[in-house]
């Protein structure tokens, strides 16, 4: 089987850039699995920036994949697709600026991917499972292989490398190659967190009008209820919750203020 | 007197973009002072980066200023710097992910300046007051105004907005103008702390080594002593700290890794 880890489709996000880096030098025995390393966009990585015209992860979907482009990450795009071509199972590596912790992002559904995140799930406290499948911006470089989990961790800001983050990820990462080396496989059921919306910034026409609420800043998996106070806006207005309950996640993260992303909705469920 | 008040000098720091947005268009009543609000980078801000070509608060040099460049930020600085002619005294704001509070950065020595800073650093609490004056990649935006502050507010991440930050930062900018609206003075002698040393990140060549130790990290304005741990490989080895002591700032800023800047050791002085 073929295993690839990929760092860098974000080339701000600094965290999974080096755990490539390092982890690509480091004498890794597999039998099983044949381990390969991406870093998956270099012109990125090199400016520092989350992307250069178009975001990476949103540039997997048919029509980025098949015209050409001026977008340089619909041709990296292109390029990474037949790259991973042999590839069965991607672990892609993700920081954010909420509070997440480590958690395992699952965005497709299927025995294998979900199996990893389940034992990886179980072996840690610190590791929670997310599913997000719908995504109407573009599809993620997960959707060109069979199987994938991403690790997605925080809070640490763009830019910016956190130690104790770093060697926590790494022995996530590590546990990920061990579980698909040996074949394990679980068949328990294990909590998971669905996103089943997303909650936008207040605004008047396209200009921002308020900020996350301090009482809900970095609260990442609490429970939002109706009437909590969830934005505050710059005259200092507080504005509650309406709408749907669940638990809240990407709590102010900076890339997600373009996409009108203030934080997603999710509910629990079993996997 | 001019006061202006300039948000967004890096495009990425929201905190004082949006505080020049929303104190413009406050019925702020004075009757000694005219203000004036700035939005520096447009470009920058536009594309939520620090900058475009160059770091804008190091344009404002005489090779910069005067020569034409293919350099935008050169060339925003020779408008900005025709904009502020009339200018007595600039606030300027900034943020920073390292986790330095409110900080009052002075990059000049005049009367003005130092008891403007004085006054808000015996008013608050959470308010201290930092030198710096050299700098040898170019000159800030102070240089081209008689008299200025520097406030710097963190931790907050790169294109993030932080409510508590927000509302603080906001009195000690009205507090500023306050005391320059009134004339208020400061006779007594207040603590600040100069920087004399900046020290860069472990390296093989170019390439990154190591991290912030996880016991230095969001320390800032701690003192450090020789064999102290600052940095921690991605093989985990532990640096441990030789040279000058100091108290440290800007500890892990993430616009400082290009600068190869992993913390500056600062002194403590009086004003």
């Amino acid at each position: 089987m073929r295993v690839t880890v990929s760092g860098g489709v974000h080339g701000n996000e600094l965290l999974g850039i080096y755990l490539v880096k390092t982890v690509q030098n480091e004498p890794l025995k597999f039998e099983n699995i044949d381990v390969d390393f991406l870093l998956a966009n270099p012109k990125a990585i090199k400016e520092c920036r989350r992307y250069i015209d178009f975001d990476l992860n949103r540039s997997f979907g048919k029509e980025s994949l098949e015209k050409d482009s001026h977008i340089y990450e619909y041709e990296r795009a292109k390029v990474i697709k037949e790259r991973l071509k042999e590839t069965d199972f991607l672990i892609d590596l993700h920081t954010t600026t909420a509070n997440m912790g480590i958690t395992i992002v699952l965005s497709q559904d299927d025995p294998l991917s979900n199996s990893v995140a389940k034992i990886l799930a179980l072996e840690y406290d610190d590791v929670r499972i997310l599913r997000w499948f719908g995504n109407s911006e573009g599809d993620f470089i997960n959707s060109i292989t069979p199987s994938s989990i991403t690790i997605e961790v925080g809070p640490v800001p763009q830019g910016v490398l956190d130690a104790d983050l770093f060697f926590r990820t790494k022995k996530v990462l590590l546990a990920a190659l061990r579980i698909l080396e040996l074949g394990e496989k679980c068949e328990e059921s294990v909590e998971c967190y669905d996103i089943f919306e997303t909650v936008g910034f207040p605004r008047k026409g396209q200009e921002l009008e308020g900020m996350i609420h301090p009482e809900l800043a970095f609260k990442d998996y609490s429970y939002l209820h109706k009437g909590d106070p969830v934005f505050i806006t710059f005259d200092e207005k507080e504005i509650f919750h309406e709408g749907d309950e669940g638990f809240a996640v990407f709590i102010n993260e900076a890339a997600y203020y373009e996409k009108d992303i203030a934080f997603c909705l999710t509910k629990k469920a079993k996997i």
